[in-house]
């Protein structure tokens, strides 16, 4: 059914490669989901035996995959597909090396998954494209960040185009691997219920928040150069916001679905000048406490500047031009070091138009990504006894709970889609390019106006800015 | 706040008094909310002493109450508040004599609990009248049935009603007293979320089951002259589905809820002639076994016609010919003997207008009153892993799971409406009138056409037929 393919993996001693793909790969192996003969080459600097790479794969996925999942035979059949080569990604030279060890394989289709870092992008693509080793039945896999602004992300699509065609470039946006993400398509489409009332008239606002409680850990040199805003909201946030807002696709593929998403970016309402004063709000942790451990400020972190004004955090109040969104805010909120760790989509109902009870309040839908994968639904019911008195109530269903199986990793998904050639979940060209045109702006206006990011306690929900912008709207943070 | 009255019970010793009203107004003085100096005075022909009475009383409410909530000091107190006078409701002559034992006290608020025998509510109403016990602060409390027709409801409405003023008058009809029914308005009127979608456009059809294991037990000689119609569409089902349909009253009191149960009445479409063979099911049980046991045929139980023609099963198919509702089918179904205890309304709502993923079902709203207090939808899903696999999973509300308390019997709730004059959930005469209007063709044409009540095996869901009308639909009865 699939044709015979292989993967190789630049960067194949990295934290992606180690932690996140190899694990991935390994359940899919054991779960018979991968084509049968596909082999896996890892690539990096190092250098290292098949053996010895085989032997700290095994060693890191012992450590990711449950313990009940791991077994030693189905290990060895796994190794036998995993293979090393020894090989610097920047050094177009070394890619005559790669096809020779390729060899006859390179007429198998072949996926090219850079889990290096993002500033090598251009150059392997352009590399594999010189040593011939694209073909019609090649892939390439990208994870963010793709590019820092719009100029720098056209300039990264454009080399990467040079190479690979469109349909066969799968920029990963591993949140669109997680299964509520997945569900909200469920829900929406699938369900007739919702469809009328998931609109102007009916909704309130949105709010869309992924909080953490971990600091920059060991990501300080790239997040000090990117920021919150470039991390978390160009792409997570604004592809949560994209499945909550779309219209129905004409039909459930890659096309018709990401033709629905580009047309809510392109609709995003411009926050630029002095709006980006009024509609968004940066923050970045001082020192605090976390779980009841001591935790440094932003500053003091490793390989963070002293005086940083990188944002750890932001809020802003989007809103989306179009007849079915006009005039209803998407709050949008993530930071690192708070309170604690979360992801969830609220909708948040109108009131009821007339007030037949006391004490009524709005419906709310809640879809939550973490820490545990549910929907619940807030409602009023009456308290038992005399009198009609409301109180809410949550019809709640527990994802786990429902569908008691295993849950897949979010790459798992996403590398049998690669496999597959799916690219539904995957962000095309446009995608990338119009997120960046609406955040450009905002990062200017940062600039601009010295919008220096406000500082809030570790341990804390954010800075009190961050309160202000939907209370000025008679409006709160839920959950 | 509540000013001084008194209840009195006639039909004092009888099954209605002992199994329900007294467990009930124990309950209510447990839990402080008679009013303090209120008396209960039991009538009935038997010669018994006060205190023989209270006995009486007592050995039921120890077995209707649940321990933790009986004790014996609570019991003498609520126990002074018991007398007992015997009479004879039918002689008027009887009347002088309460009158007097009632003796200065005549001047305080007074209930008239009809716990009789139907056919003595008249002669009741009017004696009560022509001794001069019924005062601006009087109230009578009647219970079903109220008449066989609409003539004879008439008939009882007009003698009541020259004694009693209509504000005076509460029709109970227990099943208003649940709490899920009254939910049921909560839901519809206190959460936005479900009024845009509660009409003929996305509703595909609504049903309301009212399922007995019970069989005619002692009621023989009442039950074979009324039949499920009379004794259960006319009134529970009928209230239920104006609960369904109504529109949004202008407030939340007796009138206005009212005003639109009646609209709703009025705009059920009339089942006569040749439609009532089409859309109306009567079945009556045979012999089968149920939880294990052999049971009798109707026809052989005690008091019943050995050749009776009565109904113990009505399926029908009602429509509501409003702007809201026009041209969607209510089914409704009540029987005893069926395979299982269940009330519940299941509002089915149509499928998605387009298909984007294999699989989907329509969405299901679910209010179940018993075995247990439910509210449940069902929502499609997409299952763990590849691809987007739908499956139905419910979100689920069990209220009392939500609500830990004790949960108020029906009639704890109405007896207090009545205490407080609160008529809300009970029965305006128009509307018990409107009710018979549209029951009385559908009797008339099964005389008619002499339509015999279809046999169905006790311990099974019903005659054959029921499940025919709706799937010439396409339709299925759920749960």
């Amino acid at each position: 059914m699939i044709p015979p393919c292989d993967m190789l993996v630049f960067g194949g001693t990295g934290d992606l490669a180690l932690h996140k793909l190899l694990p991935a790969l390994y359940h899919l192996h054991r779960d018979g989901r991968l084509p049968k003969d596909m082999r896996i080459l890892a690539l990096a600097r190092k250098s290292l035996s098949r053996a010895a790479y085989q032997a700290l794969a095994e060693r890191h996925c012992r450590a990711q995959v449950a313990r009940a999942d791991f077994d030693a035979d189905t290990w060895q059949r796994f190794a036998e597909r995993l293979d090393y080569l020894a090989m610097d990604a920047g050094q177009s030279a070394d890619y005559g090396r790669l096809a020779r060890h390729l060899g006859q394989s390179c007429q198998r289709g072949r996926i090219y998954y850079m889990a290096t870092a993002p500033d090598l992008f251009e150059d392997i693509a352009a590399s594999l494209g010189t040593a011939g080793l694209v073909t019609e039945d090649s892939r390439i896999v990208l994870e963010k960040p793709i590019g820092h602004s719009l100029a720098s992300a056209q300039a990264i699509n454009a080399a990467i185009g040079a190479a690979f065609a469109e349909p066969q470039i799968f920029r990963i946006d591993h949140y669109l691997g997680k299964e509520t993400v997945q569900n909200l398509m469920a829900l929406r489409f699938a369900n007739a219920l919702f469809e009328p009332v998931w609109r102007a008239g009916h909704i309130d606002h949105v709010q869309i928040s992924v909080c953490e409680t971990l600091g920059v850990e060991n990501r300080g040199a790239y997040y000090d150069r990117a920021g919150a805003m470039r991390d978390m909201v160009q792409n997570h946030l604004l592809q949560l916001l994209c499945l909550v807002a779309m219209e129905a696709p004409v039909r459930f593929d890659a096309e018709a679905v990401r033709n629905e998403k580009v047309k809510i970016l392109e609709a995003l309402k411009p926050i630029q000048g002095l709006d980006v004063r009024d509609k968004t709000v940066r923050g970045q942790y001082g020192a605090g406490r976390i779980g009841g451990h001591d935790v440094p400020a932003y500053y003091f972190e490793k390989n963070v500047d002293n005086d940083s004004d990188t944002e750890t955090f932001v809020a802003l109040q989007a809103e989306i031009d179009n007849w079915r969104w006009a005039g209803v805010p998407f709050y949008l909120r993530t930071g690192k070091r708070l309170a604690k760790k979360t992801s969830e989509i609220v909708i948040q109902f109108k009131p009821v138009p007339h007030h037949l009870f006391k004490g009524d309040e709005a419906n709310r839908l809640l879809i939550r990504l973490q820490p545990e994968e549910r929907i619940s639904l807030q409602l009023m019911a009456k308290t038992p006894g005399k009198g009609m008195h409301l109180e809410p109530v949550e019809l709640d269903l527990n994802l786990a709970q429902a569908f008691q199986q295993r849950r897949w990793d979010a790459y798992e998904r996403l590398l049998l889609d690669v496999i597959e050639g799916d690219s539904t979940l995957f962000m095309r060209r446009d995608e990338v390019e119009a997120a960046w045109q609406w955040i450009d702006p905002i990062l200017q206006g940062w600039q601009q106006h010295y919008q220096s990011p406000r500082s809030y306690p570790a341990g804390s929900s954010g800075p009190e800015q961050a309160h202000s912008l939907l209370e000025l709207g008679g409006r709160e943070w839920l959950g």
